[in-house]
């Protein structure tokens, strides 16, 4: 099984993204969605989306604390986003880990985690890519980092330095998108988690650096030389016709979902 | 068969919209992709990502002429985009319709045309409601127009008025991924295409027009009350570190595509 981790929050696009998102996963085999919702509860349009979807799913929810939280007008590299949304997704895991011990042994063995934020793309064959990580592996991620795309450098089969535009001598410079680990590892190593206070582009070495070093990672995608997993970002919607006539009473109808 | 044509052009973020557009596609049963590309020759990163899509496709292409197209700077609604790859993706199936006249008639009869640009996201249940239009289908479009949605409004099973934010008197203020066109009107009518000289605002009417009126518009999708479709936008991305690299000669392997 591969369990993606997809932490999301409430915004105009957010019905959008998921939906293709869910599109893309629908044809994984073995895929479990885990959902964490940046929410103080679990909403209706996420809950409908799932249940709509056709995927394995679970939805959580955690709520962002303020202070932790990117504030309207804040420089996007100010705080990590998403990073309790994925320390809710561990905790899961853990839960559903300790609570199968012993009877589900295979099914913990060969499964892996992947933490997918809910605006890049990922191509199906990266999937296959990570269903046979033992403990790390890794991949380019495209359009990541002011690149065209960051990758891990391989020699002779193994990760020897990284490929970015930005503070090399990071411990894991690598984007979210671009590692999967194995549960196994995530089980047993149950103190590693995100550093919601991790300096920027410190967040997935926080997590990293108590599990696995340089020397173990798993390189994939063809050594480490085909882009399957792309950084989108989606524009923010403007809607200044929509508050003027919000103004007149003449709005769209409150009731739809968008 | 849904004939579905996709006007696009080269930019860093053309592999990741196509790979995800192809995947959505992917779901829907009797689907014949018409890719027409921008550009004044078939590129390989199109064609190889349709060989391997397991679609049922077509490459056409066709470069808009330089005075039509948009130029770095210009404000985005200057120029209808996407004009004559459309008219090239209706050039093709009335050659085909014309080639094959006689011999597939139940399978023009049934045939659906739609103008579906690489950068929206669009909900699986709207090929169903568009497969069984009969004339010209029409349904609302979220995250269009400056606005949460537009929409035909519906009384009594008609289209009476349109609700949008500007200038709701254009005979059909609808969005490219508002409405679908049977293949039968599109071959009956052999001279309604785009005009890509139309004003802002006005390129569905310049098509549109020809073919039919307001009354005789099929609603769809609960009576124009669901939102199946979003008129999503990627950001483009910023190549800062990648531009900066590329001087000291440090840039991205220009060899493996993005
Ligand atoms: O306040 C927030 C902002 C973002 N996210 C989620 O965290 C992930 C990363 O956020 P984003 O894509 O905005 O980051 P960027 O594209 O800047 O890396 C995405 O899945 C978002 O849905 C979140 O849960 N709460
Ligand atoms: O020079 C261009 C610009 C756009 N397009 C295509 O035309 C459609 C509409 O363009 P875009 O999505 O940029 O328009 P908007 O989002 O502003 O409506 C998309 O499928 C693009 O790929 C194109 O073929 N050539
Ligand atoms: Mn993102
Ligand atoms: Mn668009």
């Amino acid at each position: 099984t591969i369990y993606v981790i997809t932490p999301t929050y409430a915004r105009l696009v957010q019905k959008a993204e998921l939906m293709r998102l869910s599109q893309t996963f629908l044809h994984v085999p073995q895929l479990h969605w885990v959902v964490v919702e940046d929410a103080d509860q679990p909403t209706a349009l996420v809950r409908n989306l799932l249940a709509e979807s056709g995927l394995t799913y679970t939805q959580l929810h955690i709520l962002t604390p303020k202070d932790r939280k990117l504030q309207e007008g804040d420089p996007s590299w100010l705080k990590p986003r998403g990073a309790e949304q994925r320390n809710e997704g561990l905790r899961w895991l853990r839960e559903m880990g300790s609570a199968s011990r012993g009877q589900h042994g295979a099914a913990v063995e060969n499964a892996v985690v992947y933490f997918a934020d809910d605006d890049n793309t990922y191509s199906l064959k990266l999937f296959e890519e990570m269903r046979y990580t033992q403990g790390v592996s890794v991949w380019p991620v495209g359009l990541v980092g002011g690149m065209r795309f960051e990758s891990p450098v391989v020699d002779g089969g193994k990760v020897i330095r990284f490929h970015t535009g930005w503070r090399p001598n990071r411990p894991f410079p690598i984007d979210m998108a671009g590692f999967a680990v194995s549960l196994h590892l995530v089980l047993t190593n149950p103190d590693a988690v995100f550093d919601g206070d991790a300096q920027m582009g410190f967040l997935e070495s926080s997590f990293l650096q108590g599990i696995i070093t340089m020397e173990e990672l798993e390189p994939k995608a063809d050594m480490c030389t085909k882009i399957l997993v792309w950084h989108t970002r989606t524009e923010k919607p403007k809607m200044k016709r929509e508050d003027a006539l919000q103004k007149q009473g003449l709005g769209s109808d409150p009731n739809v979902e968008v």
